[in-house]
């Protein structure tokens, strides 16, 4: 429910003092309006579009659900309401979808990379999403069928090399097992030795960072080597592209999260059309 | 001073309920860090990590200004204080930091291309931004040296094709200008002629949308021919890539808006590194 | 949208823990209730008061519009609902009403008296307002015939005397329009000297403030000779009063803006009367 | 402490996307101000205005406190601090300070007036103030030497007309004792032979609504001759002027409560004026 | 109207980031839902909780009303809806009414104990309330029977030892009525003789703080005696408990407040039980 | 840092309008004023109570810090500052330190209990706390000794019987373990059969609910039969009384939750006691 809270802020955002430019020419007419995309894709943000429209008084169609596949020219949404409150909403409907399904789009796009090599690997977000607008990158990343992975400081233990350089290894997965034991425990190492430690001390989850495929295939075997394989979630993270992907994928990882999804978004190209509903034909 | 209320609301997104890993694991100690570019650019976003830090009782220590160039490997901020204080504010720090670096140097990018061309050519946003983000992405822009373009809907006169299509060009214009005294009125004209009859119809900027570089060059001429160009303002807009940037700006027009500036951003890469103060030493 | 979460919050600050006179006395009955105008004038407010009786559950008939005129004796708004909920309205309704009313009957009275000498001169407002009120007090003044003059400091660049006391004319003016594309630019001057200064180093409005009806004659005349006239917008200011509006709009500014409109308000006075539903009746 | 957001809230409706002027002209340079009364009064603000600017980070110092008599000419307060921040806030704080004073200095002028003819008679406000800043216009007639009366429906009982057509007066009477034992009961009445059913029903408060003089005196004689004045705070209202004033106060009432001092107010005249600092001279 | 924000707010509190068990597990499907009573008492927060259900789009039937007697089993509400949103709110509400229904049946045993010995003397509240959610405790109080006593520091005047500590009695009671006219004033005492000095000066209401039955009964003796009695009423208070309730209340004191209504609250047991509505049938 | 708003609105909720009783009555003069525990326990709040004082510009000195244990007679913060704002913040300041201590008081008796028993045996805090302070409930069952399970909703999955009533079991965990790689799957169970059905599909943790001693130890058996119980945490709920607590801990279980501990609280009982600073001996 708080996302209503945000996506009226969003379009508070838009209009501190009103429409100036509604205000000054357009009468109090009716219109229809229809949403279109202008690419192909993977839609996100349908959901939040309409709870906004609906908020202003418009009426809302959907035509597609959010995560559906889209092609070029396909009506996402029609509308019909006052035009001033369409306008009013449009560049804010736009914004949320285009950024939604742009980056639904992408991770759909990773997701059946990594598949083709292995079904059981998993695409993740991280938390480099966008100040203010985390829930709905995080969402749009699950629509593209990612794993969101920890929504915010709170949500999970993730101990990295900042802790690290802080507190050592054994020291830090004993005393985060020791202060819960409703959460997971995941720790960043860059080497297999530390990959062993964290794993015999206890970690669920190890995140292989900035290892080459090479670097994960070699820490992969030694933890095989001592049994410790099939008690912890492999992750691998840190700067993989679209090129590398496969690569990874080949090594049997459970996981890869990939910054890149919410930090570097293409925006998913929609329109918005207008017209005019002729007086006494409403 | 409504920036230090969006910002504090970043970093509350990132901890709902306290920060969960530095709970179990760091020690009440004192650290020293550095945030560091990893890249070249335009960096942007200083004064709003260094409030985050502050608010968090880490004292900062800015090496660069926003707006400044930098290389990778510069030290952008150094920073001193309580461990779990900087760990808090880290990712919340950094994402500012990478989105608005990000869109600076894609604008300073611009700027010179477009400068090289024309030195009197305005690069400029657009409302494509991110939702809730729309203030720091148009002030990212400016530190690029772009003009920010009308903050939102409430700033500035904009007559677009959805107005058009619910009331016409003369009497759109007629009724901004009755309304209001204070603000410039702009329009988006599709063909030489609208833009001869939203000239003549005293509106204060044209925007061209979509043209091709010819069709710009054409109607400057029809309206250099009827006496009416040094009366407008004249923006071109809609789908203008890096590529086509040139050949616009040779066009002779005033200012060439951009979205993708906003909506389709590559993040700027930086990092932070924290070392430990050994106890006595501080 | 950002209006109703203000109306609201002025709603809550009559209410912080209910209606302690209601919550002891008044049963859980129906009432309807009538709003009357107590004056002749110009209503204002009608849009703000209904939602306020909307959100808390009362239906609302509207007799008038905002911006109409109204009569002693009229009409304004009849009222049916639980009695409670009318009552807990009622002050904050008849506040906002009062309020603004109140500011667009005298807008409209100066419209009238300037109108009658110079048809295309306008009255406008300032930014003198009551503080949290401020697009309320700026909607009544429209309301009223006015013009609501920039909304806030973000809405439009307005270059005063204390400006001036920092930064010359010339360069203040250069730096604005360097610095912003979209904006029209406005300077305060006290002499006909800078009034010829401001206009040719281009600014769009020139204020001339706490001039004599016959400085500002001067100062006409001057820019007309200097071929400057058209080229801008002149608004007179600085301690206008009903007297000698009439003398300023003789002369031929554009705008003449009036602090009083909104830091010295006559309320309007309007009455509510409830009248209970018997039981069976409804 | 809940004032320090209504400021801060007052601060950001003038500031919804920073000070454009500022921003394009001014330079990062310190200055000094003066506040300065341009009327003789009692002033009211200075504590409010004071915390803008200190939250801006501008120093001030108070040259008078609030509910001060001062002056035509005498300076109010000093500042000095970035030349940015003292424009930031400069509106704002004049409109505190201008709205309050002017309410003090008219509430000041009531009381002075009263109590030449009756020292024990008090002043009163009412809940007609303007919305949302309801708190400050009571702080201001406390200030000018009035009782703020009740601040909200929330704050005491006060049973009305439009209470009394739905609940008769003493069943309304026996219900507020019955529920409260901690709040004053006060109730309107516009009849002798009320007031006297209202203090043998155990009313705290009697307000004599709309009564001439005359028949508040002959109210007053019955109720003393019941041998109930005593047991009563007997308040007039209604529509009472600067004029009637003196000869309400000579009846012997205990206080007379004015909407205008609230909801008709007269700006209290104010100026602030910027000097730059040497460099080098700070 | 303010109860809904917090209303609200407690919901958010459970779902910062959504309800990850439902959007996991459970299908878009319908639910009917019970919530029963699981001991008796006074049920108390069904206003609440029902606003929350409508809130989230559950269809809420009320079987009680707030501050009715339920027994062990009964059905206190009945919902349908989407089962996704009943399971949202279930905790939240449950929260409340177990809160509220533990105040309200705490507070009419005491008032039952109390009433048994003398019809007039009444249960108070006090402000130690659980921080938050200070109205809603205080109104289960009233549903209970009780009187919530002042709602905040802004709702009464109330001088306690840590003012005495500070200024002298007399001076302190002469100070608060010369200030407001409008605000009963209660004042603690620890001793007969102050008893007697503070009805003496004007008081409204005497708090005898921590006194024994046999203290509370010679002071009251003593202000019979002076003729002071019937000027005031008289609160005893300061660790009172269940056992000691009796013979207070015996004294002939008009009002016993009691910390442990809202500071030591019993939580009333309640269950909600959901059922699937099979498709179709709904 | 999102606790300090939380902080400021309890705060604020004690003073809508005002301390009445400080501004009537207290001169503006400096105290100091010691908090004091009046009962043995572990104290919690010390932290919070410290922030709004500051907040309030008094100063602090914390005697104790959250989690020792105190003895009757402590004193726990002493403070100094002007007299009016330490009365300000008192009530709100005791409120959550007599919340918050008796809640880890109560945890810190129930874990000896426990340890006395089972030293590797948890108790565990539910999501049963007062609506607006969980965050407070469950820091003061961390610094009792106790683990706070999960926050909210969006904190963990814990599939109980009312989603059980939607979807069977097997069906619940595969869906789970296919959304989240991040979180534990916690599910309630009321047989050993059922508890070893979710073993094997792969829960994380095991809620047994409501079960009798004997039925724990059967479930425990059958686990330990099936070589399941090494997989996974059991936890017992439901009902547990500080009586039964030995016994369920002499179990062998990992966790006890118990909603008791947060929602039915006996308050930590404190003082605060204020002296008066002598003028020139500050």
């Amino acid at each position: 429910m708080t996302d209503r809270d945000d996506l009226v802020r969003f379009l508070n955002e838009d209009i501190p003092a009103g429409d100036v430019t509604s205000d000054a020419i357009i009468p109090d007419i009716s219109c229809t309006a229809i949403i279109r995309a202008e690419q192909n894709g993977v839609i996100a943000g349908i959901e939040e579009a309409s709870m906004l429209f609906s908020y202003a008084g418009v009426t809302v169609t959907p035509h597609k659900n959010d995560g559906n596949r889209v092609r070029k020219g396909d009506v996402v949404v029609s509308l019909s309401g006052r035009a001033k409150n369409v306008l009013l909403v449009e560049r804010t409907a736009l914004n949320i979808l285009g950024r939604m399904s742009g980056i639904a789009t992408r991770t759909a796009a990773m997701v059946a990379i990594v598949n083709a090599q292995n079904t059981s690997c998993r695409i993740a977000g991280t938390r480099k999403t966008c100040p203010g607008f985390r829930r709905f990158d995080k969402k749009a990343v699950q629509l593209g069928g990612g794993d969101p992975h920890r929504m915010n400081l709170s949500d999970g233990i993730l101990i990295k090399d900042n802790h690290l350089a802080l507190v050592p290894l054994g020291e830090a997965l004993r005393a985060a097992r020791h202060h819960y034991a409703y959460k997971k425990i995941e720790i960043e190492v860059e080497s297999a030795a530390d990959a062993v430690k964290a794993a015999a001390a206890g970690a669920d989850i190890i995140m292989l960072d900035n290892m080459t495929p090479g670097q994960v295939r070699e820490t992969l075997s030694v933890l095989e080597e001592k049994g410790l394989r099939d008690r912890v979630t492999i992750e691998v993270s840190g700067g993989i592209e679209e090129e590398s992907l496969r690569e990874y994928a080949a090594c049997g990882v459970d996981i890869i999260s990939m910054g890149a999804l919410t930090h570097t978004v293409k925006n998913f190209s929609l329109s918005l059309e207008i017209q005019p509903v002729a007086p006494g034909t409403e």
